[in-house]
């Protein structure tokens, strides 16, 4: 098999990603950037994700393609004879095996921990849950929003008064995606050290459990849990966004000094004085008041006023832009992580680099996210198996070339 | 230097972590978690975290807890002469340096990355920004809360209708810590090949676009940006928390047969036929009215009452819980990631150990996080200063030992 030609570290490496929906293939995603070889394996339905409804891009799914670039994918029903017999060939020299099926279904296909350590003791399985690896919820499928509610993320978020509201982006998904990506990379550098690969597991409840480590260490020291706050922020008070007569706007003030500079730049030093005021323990304990009324104050001014008053004055503060206006805007723009990689469904599709460089350098993309079965071919002449094999296990229904399945509607999911 | 006695791959690894508040310490911590020596070069007042308001335990600030596990602490003011001589010397030999001080700060200081790639041309520099490396932003400092307003997530979250909400976890923050940590064993893996260390960036603007990468996608795909949904999910109605009589409960209704048996559940298949209830797509127009409806007939039972018919039923659901019942949680507790670390102060500390597990087992948590200056003296005996030497840097004010300085009060603000 050709590795690829990344330059990234993991070059002449090979992941085996067994994956649906988010967790999984951004974690994969992340692989192949760093230069592995991924060789995506898709049901005959494909990825979930490539039904997911609109918004789509001339057809393509934006959630498809968001989490798929630098990949090759490949249609095998393993539960078939001769599919299993392919992807056994494909684990036996393979680096990385990721999967996020259900719980247990890999292993009930006879893909056992056990099995794939003695099939290739090299290989690192990266195995991903909801719940996580052990526990009487371990068996339940589980979902970026179910685990945002059960992990009292949704509690956290909203206003204060509010209705409990999720995190719009998938913070548990792509955190998964991101913990194995890390996890990954040490158990390849313990199987450089050791020459044995090991046994990875990582979940969306742990790494629920990861972004809300202070409020859990503050649970054990037996604080209160956090309630809604809005946009407020739960030590500072003002600190958060504010409207004007146009839109609004993100303010803070982490000290004194900085609050006395803000209520100049809004015509409002009467308030300095004002009971309740004066120092952030004040404004702390009356925060509906204070917010409330600086929002009176701020809302005499047009965004574009108060921004230049803010500016001048040296107040930290950030417009709450809209995403069309993140995907217009100068930093952004100027930072050069959003990259045109041609694709044969859209031809202008752009894409979001990984968030690093190196010297000054983004990763290459190298591949656009690939149709269904795209590299099947390719894949399996690597593998040795002859036209002729191809043809009959396209036959048996145990591998599928572009075309020769088509993607059903389906689940009419998006990701926020 | 000793080494730590960690089994994590890092072992036998220097890092320099040059850090305050989230980012660069989250990072770090990862770091460590995987056997690294991170020696953590703190101003004498310390980290910033080490003064956020209350909650604290036993009087110790639960946000630096939360980052600095497995991690020495010493005290330099490596604007002295003599304490940038004791800089110089950790970096000689070091492997990884993270800093996130203000953009140019370090560089200004003399340490750029053409001076520490002249002094060890194997060490990884981990340089950490907020609005990244380039751009007319470059040199602003900024905060979690102000680039989520900046980068559109503030303005997708909260509910229909209501005022634009922050997202209540450090996703920025933390999220580039892990891209630091993903970036850097990149670095590191790049070095065993080619024996050379490298510049790595990474920034709290970049991971907030990767946060976001279906919507940019779909920006530049001229789709419009993302509205607030409160606790719904953009394609899928009903799919978010619902009311109770005595609390919330979050329901998935993916597909119609679960809608169906969501309907049957709750005693209102009368719903099954209404105008605007049949399909999703007709759901998802109708969201509103179908979510207030929905909501009239959930809030009839009691939250245990509608969890039993929910399971009984089939129909994905969960507590929306808070902090506090996630703790005591019993999936939780049979993860066991939340793990005692003894610490000086906080006897019965408890932290969030890493969200993985590599062949069943949590990496090792060696030593809890550090008072102030806690490891200045051993850290400078290892680089070979003399106990006269030391003294003579400490009355230079160059380097402080545990007590030499106290921690001042100051900006009171505390980790959502």
């Amino acid at each position: 098999m050709t590795a690829p030609q990344h330059p990234g570290s993991l070059r002449g490496l090979r992941v085996i990603e067994i994956s649906t929906s988010v967790a999984a293939p951004f974690g994969g995603q992340i692989l192949g950037d760093l230069g592995a070889e991924v060789i995506k394996v898709e049901r005959p339905a494909g990825d979930d994700t490539r039904h997911w409804a609109p918004p789509a891009w001339h057809g393509e799914s934006i959630a498809f393609m968001s989490f798929n670039r630098n990949k090759k994918s490949i249609v095998l029903d393993y539960k078939t004879e001769s599919g299993r017999a392919v992807l056994v060939d494909l684990l036996r020299d393979a680096d990385v095996l990721i999967q996020n099926l259900r719980p247990g279904a890999l292993a009930k296909a006879g893909f056992t921990w056990e099995y794939l350590h003695e099939l290739n003791p090299r290989l690192v399985y990266c195995e991903m849950s909801g719940y996580g690896h052990q526990g009487p919820r371990a068996q339940q499928p589980a979902y970026d929003p179910l685990l945002q509610a059960y992990s009292g993320i949704v509690s956290m978020t909203g206003e204060d008064g509010g209705e409990p509201s999720r995190v719009p982006v998938s913070l548990l998904d792509m955190g998964t995606g991101m913990w194995m990506a890390i996890s990954a990379l040490e158990a390849l550098r313990r199987r450089d050290q050791t020459g044995v690969g090991c046994h990875v597991q990582n979940s969306l409840l742990q790494t629920a459990l990861t972004w809300i480590t202070s409020p859990l260490i503050g649970a054990a020291a037996g604080n209160p849990p956090p309630t809604r706050l809005g946009s407020g922020f739960r030590g500072v008070v003002p600190y958060g966004a504010f409207p004007t007569s146009d839109g609004h706007i993100f303010v803070s003030a982490g000290n004194n000094d900085i609050f006395h500079r803000l209520l100049g730049a809004i015509d409002s030093l009467d308030l300095a004085g004002r009971e309740g005021f004066a120092t952030n323990p004040d404004r702390v304990r009356n925060r509906r008041l204070v917010q409330d009324t600086l929002g009176e104050r701020t809302s005499r001014f047009t965004l574009a006023a108060l921004t230049a008053r803010l500016a001048a004055a040296g107040v930290p503060h950030s417009p709450v832009n809209t995403v069309d206006m993140v995907y217009e805007d100068e930093q952004v723009r100027a930072l050069g992580m959003l990259q045109a990689l041609p694709h044969a469904q859209v031809a202008d599709l752009e894409v979001v680099n990984l968030p690093a460089t190196f010297d000054g350098e983004y990763v290459p993309l190298t591949k656009a996210p690939p149709c269904l079965g795209e590299d099947t071919v390719e894949v399996l002449r690597a593998l040795g198996r002859t036209d002729d094999e191809i043809d009959a296990l396209v036959d048996d229904g145990a591998v599928a070339r572009p075309f020769d399945t088509a993607p059903s509607p389906a689940f009419p999911a998006v990701l926020a």
